[in-house]
C-alpha cells in the first residue's frame, strides 16, 4: 500500500491508529489490533453520528458508546482525547496502563469520565448497552410528551468475535430483540481473528443469521477498512428501523496497516515492536512522531466540542420548556438525574412486632418492594423467570414490553447472567433508576461475572436472591446454596445481607436503596420465620447487633444470620432459664459490620469472650474471623440433599436442640 | 378429550405421565408439566430408538440420554423404572424427593445409576451432551478400525425453553455446530411455557433459525403430543445427517391431558391436586390407581431388558474380536474403561532444584502437561481462546476438529461456561478420558456454575487457571483475581491448589490426575518465580508443609501460597540471620490440608504458636481459620489496578520488605 494524498478522514483515522500503536508500544503492553481495524467505524460514529459533549461527559441526553471489546480501549482513549474530553490528556495516553493513570488496561467508568461502563470481560458491554437502551426507552416512555422529546438518545456498541462467542451476549441480545429496542445499534467488528488465531478454529456460525433469529435488523458492511460512507449509511439505516435493535456486521482487518502482522492473532494483544511500527508508518503514510497529532486532524476532531455544546444547550432549552409546562414531571426527572431519593422514602418501610405473623423473608421482600415502589418511582426490576418464587413483582405496574416501556416489571427470561449485566447498564445510565433483579441464590453462580462488575464499576444494583439455604428443600443440592453466601461475601464492594425477619428485611432494603454506588445482595428464605422481639430496621446498617442478652458478662455468644437467628434465640432462652449468660448476635451483614468503629465492634463481640458459636445454614468458610480458634460453628461443609426443607434443616443440625447441645459443649 | 380404545403406545405414554403426576402429588412437590408433555418423545426415544442395557447402566457403548430440563426428572425416573433399571424401584418413585431416596428433585448421576449427568441448573445438560458426543467422537476416531466399530453411540437430549434461554447452551451448541457432531441429537420440548407464563413475555426468538445459524440440522415436529411416527421419523432423519448435530423442535403441550392446567405455567412446578388429577385420569382414560402399572404396559417397556442384553452381548463380541486383532489398543481401551491410569505415569512429572531457571508456574504447567500427555494418552483439553496465555497445548497433537476427532487439543473459543459444562460431559462419559480446561483465573466467575457441577456430580475435571493474581499486571482489575481463590475454596469437593514453584506444579498435577471423581482447580502465575530449596512434589498432597524452619520452637510461622512463598522464604532468611526463629509453611491447598490427620496438622501449625502471618496476593477471606484472632495477613481486600505486575505487587505490599516489617511487628 502506498498512500499518496490522504483525505482528512484518512488522516483522522490514522491518528487514532497511531495513538493506539504508540501508546501500546510505550507501555509494552496492550492491544493494538482492534483499534487499528475498528478505527474507521469508530471514527464515523464519533465524528458523523454521535451526539455528546466532551466538556460535559455526564450530559444526560448524550448518545452512549460502549466498547464491548474492552481490550481495544486505546481506541476509546484516542477518541476521548481527540474529541476533547478533559479526562484523557496526551499525558494520560502516554501513561497508558500505568499506576494511577486515567487510561487503565480496560475501560473503567469509575476512572475515566467519558467511559460509560467497565468492559474487558467479554460479552458484558453489549449487555450493558441493552440495559442503557432499556433505561432510555423507559425514561422516554415515562417523561416524554408529544411536543417535548426530553429523553432521546441512542446506545452504540462496538463488539467483536469474543463478545459474540460469550453466552451472556446471546442472552441479552435475545431479550433486546424481543423488546424491540430500536435505539440500540451494535457494530460487530468482524475481523475473523481471536487470540487463538483465525475464528475458523472454533467460531464458524453465521452471526448475522443468529441475530436475525433474535429479531434484530442486520446489515453487512463488507469493506469496513475504507468504506466510510457505507458505514455511515448502515448506521443511518439502522436508525430508521425503530422497532428492532440493529446489528451492523462490519468486516475489517485486525491490525489494518501493519504490513506483516495485519490479519493475524499476533497483532491482537501485543505491541507491534519498533520495526513493524516503522513499516506500518510507511505503509499508512504516517510520518508523525509518536503522540504527535497534526493540527488539522486535531481541529477537525475538536469540532465535537462545539457540536456538543450546541447539542446540550438545545436540550437545555427543551428541558426549560418542559419544566415550565410540566413542573411536577420535570422536578421528578431532575431529582432523579441528581441521584436524590424522594423525601421520606424510608417511611414506607414496613415494621413488625413478634405479634405479626411469621412469613418467609422472600415474602417480606415482596411486601417491601411493593411498599417502596410507590414511594420510589425509579425502582425497576424483575426476575429471571422466577417472578412468583422470588416474589419481585410490582403489583401496580405492568410488564416492560415493546410498546409498554413505561412499565417497571422486567421479564428477563431464564437469563441470569444477561440480567445482571443488563442491570449494570441500567444503573450506569446514571439517570437515577434503581435496578433490582432476582433469581435463586444458588444461581448467583450463573451471573457472578456480572455481580463482580457491579461491585467494580460502582453500579448500585440490588440483587434479590431467594431460596437461600438447604431450607428450600426438595429441589435438592443443585438448587441449594451452601458455599454461595461465603463466595459472595468475598467480593469487594458488594454488601451481602441475610435478614432474619421482617424488620431486618426492611433494614436490608433501607441499606440497599441508599447504596447507589455499590451493589447490595440480599438473601431471602423460602420458608417462614417468626418476627423477633429484638430485631431492628436500623441496626441492619451496622451489620451485626445484640438481638438479646443476659445481664453481665456473657458466658458465650451465639452469632447467627437469617433463618438461624430464631433458633439461637430459642436456645438462648432455654440456656438462660438454666442460669447461663448468653448473648445472641444477629449478623445480617459482615461487610457492614466490618465498616463499624472498633468500639462498636468490641461492644457487640468483646474480644475477651472467646466462647462463640456461629450458626448459619451454609459453609463455615470465613466464619473463623468471628469465632477464632476456640469457637465452634453449626454449618454445612458438603452439598445439600433433596428432601422437604424441614427434614434437610433437621438432618444437617439446624434445630434448637442441636444449638443447645453445641452451646453446652462449648461452655463445658 | 374422550379416550376410547387406547393403543399400547398410548397406554405406555400415559403410564409415564401418571407416574410423574402421582409421584409429584405424593411428594406435594415437583414438576409434572414437562413429563406430561414430553412423554411421547421420550417414549419414542427409549422404546424405539435408544440402545441401552437396563441391567448394566454402565455398559460402555450405550446411547447416552440427558434430560437437560432436569426439573422434569420424574420423566426420567419413570423411564428408568419402566424399562427395568434396578436403581429406580416403585418404592423409590413413591419416595420421590424424600431424604435418602434414589429419586432426588433433579437428576443426579451420583445417586441414581442410569442417570448420566446431573442436571437442573438450566442449560447445563445440553452442554454436557456436547461433551459426551465429543468423547464418543474422540474415542471412535482413536480406537475404531475399518472392520471393528468399537465405539458407536448417540447422545440424546431433551431440553426445554429454559435451557435455550441460558447463554451457556448457546456457547456449547455453537461449538457443537462448528465441530459437526453428527451423533448429537437434541429434542427441544417446545411447549411455549416457562415458570413466568407464556414465552411470549420474554422469549420470542426463532430457535430453529438460531440453531441453523450454528450449523445444526433442524427439523420441526408440529404435533409432539400424539405424532409418534413423526417423532420417530425425525430422529431417524437426524441420524442420517452425520456431519451436523441435530435439533428436533417438538411442539408439545405442557401438562398434556390436564383439562384445566395444560398449557399453563400452573402445571410446570406444582402438584396438580386431587381434583385435577381425577379430571386428568378421566380425560386420559387412565383408570389405574396411583403407582399401579398395567401388566401389558410393563411387559412392553421391559422388552428393553432383552434388547439391552442382546445389544451388549453383540458389542462384547465386537470387543473380543478387536481384542484378538488389536491387543495393544484393546488393552488401552479396557484400561481406560476401568478408570486405571497407565503404570508409572507419575514418573513423567518434572522435578526441579533451585539451580533450575525460575519460570512462571503457568510455564511449569505447560511443561508438565506435555510431559504427562505422552504418558497419559487419555488427557484431552484446551483453553477458552487463551491457549498461548494459559499454555495448555499438547505439542504432539493437532486440534480436535471435524474430521480430526482423534486430536487432543480442544479449541473452545471464548466460551468459558460452555467449556466447563462440556468438560463435565467428557468426564461423565466415564470412559477414562481426563478433561482439562483453561482460562484466566478471574474468569472462573464465568464458568462457576459448571465448576460447581463438576464438584457435585463427581466429574474429575482439571481446571487450569492462569494469571492468578494482581501480578498479571496491566490488564487491570477486570482481569485480576482478588476474591476468586477464596470463592473457589468455599466449594465443597473441589480441590484448589496454588503451587509455589516447579515442584509444586508437578505435585498439583499429581493430585489432579489421580483425582478422577472430584475436580481440581490449579492457579498459576503469569510471572516467573524461583524454584525453592524446600519445595516438594509429594508434599503438595498434604496441602501444607514446612518449607523451611529454624531449630527449636518457632517464634512465628509464615504461611503462604503460590507466588508469595518465595517472599516469605527471603524474609525468613533475613529474620533468622537476626536471631529469630521462623517457620515458613507453604500451603498450596487448604482442602488437602484439612483432609490430613490432626497430628500432621499440629506438626505443621502447632496450636501453641499463635504468631502467624499469612501472605497471599488475594483477599484475606477465610484466612482466619489459620491465623486466628492474633495472626495477621498481607492481603488485598479491594479490587486491583492496571499497572505493570511488579508495580501492582509492590503497591499492594507483596515485597520482602513488607513481609519483614509485618513479621517484626507481629513478634514485637
Amino acid at each position: 500500500m502506498v498512500v499518496a494524498t490522504q483525505s482528512l478522514d484518512e488522516l483522522c483515522i490514522n491518528a487514532i491508529r497511531f495513538l493506539a500503536i504508540d501508546a501500546v508500544e510505550k507501555a509494552k503492553s496492550g492491544h493494538p489490533g482492534l483499534p487499528m481495524g475498528a478505527a474507521p467505524m469508530a471514527y464515523v460514529l464519533w465524528d458523523r453520528i454521535m451526539r455528546f459533549n466532551p466538556k460535559n461527559p455526564y450530559w444526560f441526553n448524550r448518545d452512549r458508546f460502549v466498547l464491548s471489546a474492552g481490550h481495544g480501549c486505546m481506541l476509546q482513549y484516542a477518541l476521548l482525547h481527540l474529541t476533547g474530553f478533559n479526562s484523557v490528556s496526551l499525558e494520560e495516553i502516554k501513561n497508558f496502563r500505568q499506576w494511577g493513570s486515567k487510561t487503565p488496561g480496560h475501560p473503567e467508568n469509575f476512572e475515566t469520565p467519558g467511559v460509560e461502563v467497565t468492559t474487558g470481560p467479554l460479552g458484558q458491554g453489549i449487555c450493558n448497552a441493552v440495559g442503557l437502551a432499556m433505561a432510555e426507552a423507559h425514561l422516554a416512555a415515562k417523561f416524554n410528551k408529544p411536543e417535548h422529546t426530553l429523553v432521546d438518545h441512542y446506545s452504540y456498541v462496538i463488539l467483536g468475535d469474543g463478545c459474540n462467542m460469550e453466552g451472556v451476549s446471546g442472552e441479552a441480545c435475545s431479550l433486546a430483540g424481543h423488546l424491540g429496542l430500536g435505539k440500540l445499534i451494535a457494530l460487530y467488528d468482524d475481523n475473523h481473528i481471536s487470540i487463538d488465531g483465525s475464528t475458523d478454529i472454533s467460531f464458524t456460525e453465521d452471526v448475522g443469521k443468529r441475530f436475525e433469529a433474535y429479531g434484530w435488523h442486520v446489515q453487512h458492511v463488507e469493506n469496513g477498512n475504507t468504506d466510510l460512507d457505507g458505514i455511515q449509511k448502515a448506521i443511518e439505516a439502522a436508525k430508521v428501523v425503530t422497532d428492532k435493535p440493529s446489528l451492523i456486521k462490519v468486516t475489517t482487518t485486525i491490525g489494518y496497516g501493519s504490513p506483516n502482522k495485519a490479519d493475524t492473532a499476533g497483532v491482537h494483544g501485543a505491541a507491534l515492536g519498533d520495526a513493524e511500527i516503522k513499516a506500518t508508518r510507511e505503509n499508512l503514510g504516517w510520518s508523525h512522531e509518536p503522540f504527535d497529532i497534526p493540527d488539522d486532524v486535531l481541529s477537525h476532531f475538536r469540532q465535537a466540542v462545539d457540536r456538543g455544546a450546541t447539542a446540550e444547550s438545545e436540550w437545555d432549552a427543551v428541558l426549560a420548556s418542559y419544566r415550565s409546562q410540566y413542573p411536577a414531571e420535570a422536578a421528578e426527572f431532575e431529582r432523579m438525574l441528581k441521584g436524590e431519593l424522594p423525601a421520606d422514602w424510608d417511611k414506607a418501610l414496613p415494621r413488625y412486632t413478634p405479634a405479626d405473623k411469621g412469613l418467609a423473608t422472600r415474602k417480606h421482600s415482596e411486601i417491601t418492594i411493593n411498599a417502596l415502589a410507590g414511594a420510589i418511582p425509579e425502582m425497576i426490576g424483575g426476575s429471571a423467570d422466577l417472578t412468583h418464587s422470588n416474589l419481585t413483582e410490582i403489583k401496580g405496574s405492568g410488564n416492560f414490553q415493546k410498546g409498554d416501556y413505561n412499565n417497571r416489571n422486567l421479564r428477563f427470561g431464564v437469563r441470569e447472567h444477561g440480567m445482571g449485566a443488563i442491570c449494570n447498564g441500567i444503573a450506569l445510565h446514571n439517570s437515577g433508576l434503581i435496578p433490582y433483579c432476582a433469581t435463586f441464590l444458588v444461581f448467583a453462580d450463573y451471573m457472578r461475572a456480572a455481580i463482580r462488575l457491579s461491585a467494580l464499576a460502582e453500579a448500585g444494583v440490588i440483587y434479590v436472591m431467594t431460596h437461600d439455604s438447604i431450607g428450600l428443600g426438595e429441589d435438592g443440592p443443585t438448587h441449594q446454596p451452601v458455599e454461595t453466601i461465603a463466595s459472595l461475601r468475598a467480593i469487594p464492594n458488594l454488601t451481602v445481607i441475610r435478614p432474619a425477619d421482617g424488620n431486618e428485611v426492611s433494614g436490608a432494603y433501607k441499606v440497599a436503596i441508599a447504596s447507589r454506588k455499590y451493589p447490595t445482595l440480599i438473601a431471602f428464605t423460602r420458608q417462614a420465620l417468626p418476627n423477633l422481639a429484638g430485631s431492628s430496621i436500623d441496626a441492619v446498617a451496622k451489620g451485626a447487633y445484640i438481638m438479646s442478652d443476659s445481664d453481665g458478662t456473657p458466658d458465650m455468644i451465639m452469632i447467627a444470620t437469617g433463618s438461624e437467628v430464631h433458633l439461637c434465640e430459642q436456645a438462648a432462652e432455654q440456656l438462660r432459664s438454666e442460669g447461663k449468660k448468653v448473648r445472641v448476635v444477629s449478623m445480617p451483614s459482615w461487610e457492614l459490620f466490618e465498616a463499624q468503629t472498633p468500639e462498636y465492634k468490641e461492644s457487640v463481640l468483646p474480644k475477651a469472650i472467646t466462647k462463640r458459636l456461629a450458626v448459619e445454614a451454609a459453609a463455615d468458610f470465613g466464619w473463623h474471623r468471628y469465632i477464632g480458634f476456640e469457637g465452634q460453628s453449626i454449618s454445612i461443609n458438603r452439598f445439600g440433599a433433596s428432601a422437604p426443607g424441614n427434614t434437610c434443616l433437621e438432618q444437617f443440625g439446624f434445630t434448637v436442640e442441636n444449638v443447645l447441645a453445641k452451646a453446652k459443649d462449648l461452655m463445658s
